[in-house]
């Protein structure tokens, strides 16, 4: 893969963002020539420590996906577009649907739009989401599986997916997208649950405090950080992708209770308490998920590689060492 | 249905379009007090001849459904809303998809905020797209069928759509969708194909002038607008409709040479010419589609009555009768 990105230029949307931060690094030991757009929200997954040892050799730009200007410059010259940038947040979503409407949404075609004026042989990967699929009518969820969204961030992201596939289609820009399950890893945000619960039981395991798992029986699937990264180059590089969307998954199926023992467990310490899922989150809850990701496996050759008591166990490290840049 | 409808406060977005003024002809005569919301843009269905002979028994208000503002006030104290404002060209949303997003995406966000935060008890049907589908994998399309819009018209009615179903699962202000396939009827604009190519078929049968096909295998259905009326009140009043989306479909799967056959047939003249499909609409071509309408027929008792060769006629005779309060 060494010589696939050496000196290709890189723009990632929501670059100094969890995923964004994670894919800059391994771009850069690649040898890309990487810019980053984050707009830093605070509420946001973007952290200027993120890029703690990779900052001299990037490109960092401030911008909002919202800002058609800027993105319409930053797209010119770019071999490839990582699009990351994204409002995650349920609750957010459901508070101020119309910023997740901007982001997610018409960002999305104006970030498309602008490739199609002033850079067509672009290549483009754009991070979509498990949550298009709402309540799951079978296991695992393949990508034949109707899109059932139970949020208005679900309805936004699969529009924004499917700008993507349309100006595959129609225009010739090539792009696909990837449907992520819960995502983890190091650089993830964990003052809050905005990116996923796991973030906040990190965050309380590595302040030695107590977490709370609500439900616990739920099935999810997890994928490391490292793994998506893999999958998101794999998709960036070959032509079969163009136009598709693929699932990514985990190398097992867990529910939350066995997720936070095994997190316990390798912290070698700390507690949680189980609670009842919350009235006003049980009219959106859907059950138990996780994704076949045979697609992505079989056309693109992508397998997640790092089992989830490893990869809790780096997460954890992470985070005992730089706890205080992410408070 | 008379009973139903007698004295309940009616609001209709698109309301002096095709659909919407035949569903407020129709609502006037059950004895409803109608608001009709229309923007009159000229490149969009709304023509004020399409009241004729109700405009004193409607109130017609001007603004358009991107407007919050008037949307906020005008939703206030209405029993049902048929949600029918909508940009429908396909070639306008390829040429400004900002516009078409902020009117099917945006604006319909805008009306679901205001009824939860101004009248949450207001029944909703909205009317959407078979263009939601893109090109079948089966035939006839139910509603279990994916969703794969090709172009960004199709795209941000899916969104719209979902707005309807999320208001009604997590907030519950009742809502509904009819997917709608090629409508036709009196008042519909015929001054181009911005809502379909049979509009333009019968402006130019009534001209006395040849008309084009375009392919002429295709396979189609065709909802005659009474019908398609019928089923716009019986989803406003059943409410198994809640949080569901209904195909409606016609009495039968007609090639397009098949109808234009017809349509010379019913006119008792004229002549039309078959030219292949323009390479540019080639991208996006659906090939044939028709609809499963039979959840519809089931659950709400739904069906199409007014056979082509009827609709046709009728259809024709209005233009031939108003031909000029149309071009």
């Amino acid at each position: 893969m060494e010589i696939c990105f050496a000196n290709r230029r890189v723009l990632i949307t929501g670059g100094l963002g969890f995923i964004g931060s994670n894919l800059a690094h391994r771009l850069v030991g690649l040898g890309a020539e990487v810019v980053l757009v984050d707009s830093l929200v605070p509420e946001y997954g973007g952290n200027l420590f993120n890029v703690e040892g990779i900052q001299n050799r990037v490109r960092i730009n401030i911008s909002d996906v919202r800002d058609e200007h800027s993105i319409a410059y930053l797209v010119q010259g770019q071999d490839y577009l990582f699009n990351l940038a994204g409002q995650t947040s349920h609750m957010d979503s459901m508070a101020d649907p119309f910023a997740d409407l901007e982001i997610n949404c018409r960002a999305q075609l104006s970030i498309l739009e602008a490739c199609r004026k002033h850079n067509p042989g672009i290549k483009i990967v754009f991070a979509s989401t498990r949550q298009l699929y709402g309540k799951p009518d079978r296991l695992p969820v393949d990508e034949a599986h109707l899109l059932r969204p139970v949020d208005v961030n679900g309805i936004n992201k699969m529009a924004g997916e499917w700008y993507h596939i349309l100006y595959n289609n129609v225009y010739g820009i090539r792009a696909c997208a990837l449907r992520l399950t819960n995502t983890y890893g190091p650089r993830m945000r964990i003052k809050d649950a905005r990116q996923t619960f796991l973030g906040v039981w990190l965050r309380l395991i590595a302040q030695g405090k107590p977490f709370e798992v609500w439900g616990g029986e739920q099935l999810r699937d997890f994928t490391y950080v490292d793994d998506a990264v893999d999958a998101l180059l794999l998709a960036a590089l070959r032509d079969e992708a163009n136009g598709e969307v693929f699932n990514l998954g985990g190398l097992s199926v867990l529910s939350l209770t066995a997720l936070a023992d095994l997190l316990l467990e390798v912290a070698g310490a700390g507690e949680y308490a189980v609670h009842e899922f919350p009235a006003d989150r049980k009219r959106i809850d859907i059950g138990d998920y996780y994704a076949d990701d045979r697609r992505i496996k079989e056309r693109l050759g992508w397998e997640p590689k790092v089992a989830e008591r490893e990869g809790l166990t780096r997460t954890l490290a992470y985070y005992q060492t730089h706890l205080k840049s992410y408070l």
